[in-house]
């Protein structure tokens, strides 16, 4: 039985609580929250013990954390761990400095522990079995990725200020795509942006539209479009283009009803937010944890493909400030 | 907390004993079945105990049975379960016999007791949607509904045998779906059909592929089309046409991919078959009961639509074999 | 270079007539039709002349006749073309009553005139596609036919007073469908009817909605479902099952836009009516009655398939009329 | 009754000749062609006569001239056709060079003749519904616009040479569609590319996949992603996003045949190339022509649009050359 400890009892950490206790040989058995009194609801449905992290990480028997708390916490979290030689299931980004996100790269190394950052969306039944026909050769080798990424809303202006700016708290998701899809890294980049839909956003320093190009070392190529506010809802396309056809990923609905009337013939917009679209992928993502855990294979995103996606989204802010394309 | 005793550890059986144990306040605490090694096997997953039939109907705590067992066994369960006071959900049919079947409703209604029976597409997300739209008036009074409704393959020729033939083993689904899509009930019916699959099931006595028409009390037309298998997998959509315009259900797909190819553009098959595709359907299903039974209100599925499904399978048979329509 | 006459300057007229001038080596030498106005303006158009019916059959170098005037004109004008040994383009119905139908059908055998019934469906480019996949043996063999055919008005009750009623006037188009796409004939037939969208329909004694069900011979299944008032438009899909697979024919839609609001995701309805949704397959019809003339090949849709469209739509009106299934 | 002179017997004057014979009050007077055969072939088939160039602008009855011959032949006849006084309707581009271009724009404005530049997807309908709908408000102010442009393959590598490279020879129709589309003038502009597809075409100096990125003077942003080589066909989208919602331009099929097998469910390929996906553009462009001649109203693609297209290829061509973002 792998005994767990999981950090912040918010939102994702609830998603996360219901996914980690439906694996066999798995017990969430603390929870671990400044909010006492949700860390003690969260606890009390699940059957597991409200602590302190200190306790958390004191107790050898819990072999594994499952990190949902704020982002400003992360790199401590998995500092300790590594330190606690605990494995680790930290949700995206490992942090928002670069420099503190290798800090962290270079313990989970040096303490040898397993750790999954949490880009959720590989997981997704719709992306990976494009990853897995690409990767079988059905449309030849890969040239051409178009990501389109599109919130149905923005957050709080509050919360921009904090989130390291839209490439770092939005795009992060798209940059990991890139290179997963692709299988290739960075050789140029551009970036540029508007803030469109909200003039607070501008204000807070941030824009809320932007428009990534990317050009791989082998000469692939790559374009993001991303806006914060899409009327319809959440957009989360990308398409591949190979020397032998095309993969795309389309739209997930919430059912598959047609309506015609009078004035057209329609279907349902597509999923929510990602709490809808990808609660199927976060429950892979916990499964493949454990699974990988238990047979001591490979994490599918490590954290080092974490510092890359950083990696993108620091240049992508840097050309997009200085108006320029970026060498990587 | 609801006690529930579970008969039947088959796949089914599985299904419902997985979303049973979600509920909230309800406790799998027994489960049934001749074949000793699969109750343990599901008892054990769940913290649930092996026991007899005549254990489960004597443990007074015990308040509701699950009936996921062979058909053949469903009148007695419910005989029994109405005789000691105990709610039912029962998987579809009541029985293969229409007197058999009588007998279990009059039982139900003199206990007084809950039934809910397993109907389980009245439970899933776009078929209960266009239910819903349909009510709010947005395609009018309904006129005109086409039924298809596909197998990807046909059960053993050894299982037909017993099946009680097409229309109560297939379509007994689809006069489901009729009667609570029109909400209207049938006048005439005719029911045609062919053995075009394997010979087999033409010397077992039955037909592999039906065309049935229905029209209401109300003047209301209805076609339902099916085949024990359709090479494309499992095709589970209708249409339903009022004065205003037309809902559709179409198929679900295991993912959104789109491949684009020199030979054309394609997307997945349907979901495989109704474990799949139902999925849902049946963790709602099951919900709902445990829902219905703590606040007392009516079960979307009853009894009595039991009975009516039944009525037309039954007339559907002779039609069928009496190459006439049959007035209702 | 083939001189023509053309028989009626009204709505259909004018789309054969601008098909025929396009057509290599044929001239439309004459327009006949009761209304002068109407021929005159289609004839100057054109640069064709005006005439009365006698004149231009009286004139030998007019080799050919193209029938759009009133269906009650049809069979006199093909016998009296089968006895001027002209070939002819005549719309359907050939005839309301299956005994003039018949004695048209002897007359052209007899003279061994070309002619050319215009089932136009047949030369649509995505029917004719179905077709042709069909033959090549994509999906097997057929088993299975579903049609679905809804206008998006009902006509006139006074044209509906004289139209020989639904099955003669609406379903002949289906039924000519069945045919050719099952290859095979009917061997029962079952309609039935309702009045939904008009009570005056029904007391012209016919009916705006039909459930149709034909067995064939070799024991194939066909559903037809029609409505005389589709909200959402003219719907003209049909599907066919065979062993390996489903061949669909979808709705055209005038544009490929998607709109995606805060609403839904919606593209266009179907194409408005027959003029539009059938503009190609009439273009491709005349191309296709000039070519075979030139050739001396077989007419895709022989004067016999008008006969026999036209027996099923009598035996679907007794069908109707007597509640009772029909054997041909 | 309108004289036309046709400059150009090939491909795309074929087309054109077709378009020219149906507009009412159009007469097609002179073909042009070096290729005396060609010309005479379609003279012949449209009752035009063969003449020369000279003669042609010799005419003044022929008030209007089309130019569907080689791109270097553009710049003189429109300015012959501007010193003559004649109506123009030019094939995209006015010229590979800028400077001549202009000079034809000055010469077109100094006499005040009617000039259309081919950029015939401003006539499709799919396309143009997009405009109207959007000029109408339907999903408020354009924000961003995604255009995917991919052709079946890449045209001879001889013709690549002497084609002004892949942005003025492929992206001029995209560049056009950008303006057209967000109604803004571009402010800064980035263009990447790559050698994917055939390595013929990097030596000839020149790419076969594209990446651009506009961000206009009212800072909406573009992407256009294109290729040469599609192995599933020529690829004509583009989406808008709007404050409201999002239009979307599909791919137009030859046929709405879907087919559902073991392996899928498929539908047709796109169009094969632009003589079919436009074929209904090339019509509605020169009916556009003469109609607007006719009433003395403007044209929907202007030689202005021409030079700004060609202003943009420019910069796109530089920036992929230098490597950086350019300022307009």
């Amino acid at each position: 039985m792998t005994e767990v400890a999981l950090f912040g009892a918010g939102r994702i950490g609830k998603i996360h609580a219901g996914n980690l206790v439906r694996q066999p040989g798995v017990k969430l058995k603390y929870v671990v929250d400044v909010n006492e009194a949700a860390a003690a609801e969260l606890a009390a449905k699940y059957g597991a013990t409200v602590t302190s992290a200190d306790a958390a990480f004191a107790d050898k028997a819990a072999s594994a954390i499952v990190i949902a708390s704020s982002t400003d916490t992360h790199a401590e979290l998995i500092l300790r761990a590594a330190n606690s030689g605990k494995s680790i299931f930290c949700e995206k980004p490992v942090d928002l400095d670069l420099g503190r996100a290798r800090n962290c790269a270079q313990a989970v190394a040096r303490a040898g522990v397993a750790c999954l950052i949490g880009f959720q969306r590989r997981y997704d039944p719709t992306f990976s079995a494009i990853k897995e026909r690409l990767s079988a050769g059905e449309v030849g080798e890969p040239e051409l990725l178009v990501v389109t990424s599109r919130d149905p809303g923005a957050p709080p202006v509050e919360y921009i200020k904090v989130s390291g700016g839209i490439f770092k708290d939005m795009l992060i998701h798209d940059f990991d795509i890139f290179r997963w899809i692709l299988g290739d890294e960075a050789a140029t980049l551009y970036a540029t942006g508007s803030c469109l839909t909200d003039p607070a956003i501008a204000i807070a320093g941030d824009v809320d539209a932007t428009a990534v190009t990317i050009r791989t070392r082998r000469g692939r190529l790559a374009q993001i479009n991303t806006i914060r506010r899409a009327a319809y809802g959440y957009d989360q396309r990308f398409e591949v283009i190979g020397s032998k056809g095309m993969l795309q990923a389309a739209n997930h609905k919430p059912t598959e009803v047609i309506a015609s009337t009078a004035s057209n013939v329609s279907s349902d917009k597509p999923e929510h937010f990602f709490l809808e679209r990808y609660r199927v992928a976060y429950g892979n993502e916990m499964a493949h944890f454990f699974d990988a855990l238990a047979k001591g294979t490979p994490m599918r995103t490590t954290i080092d493909d974490g510092l890359k996606a950083l990696e993108l989204a620091e240049a992508a802010t840097m050309s997009w400030r200085q108006k320029r394309v970026i060498e990587l």
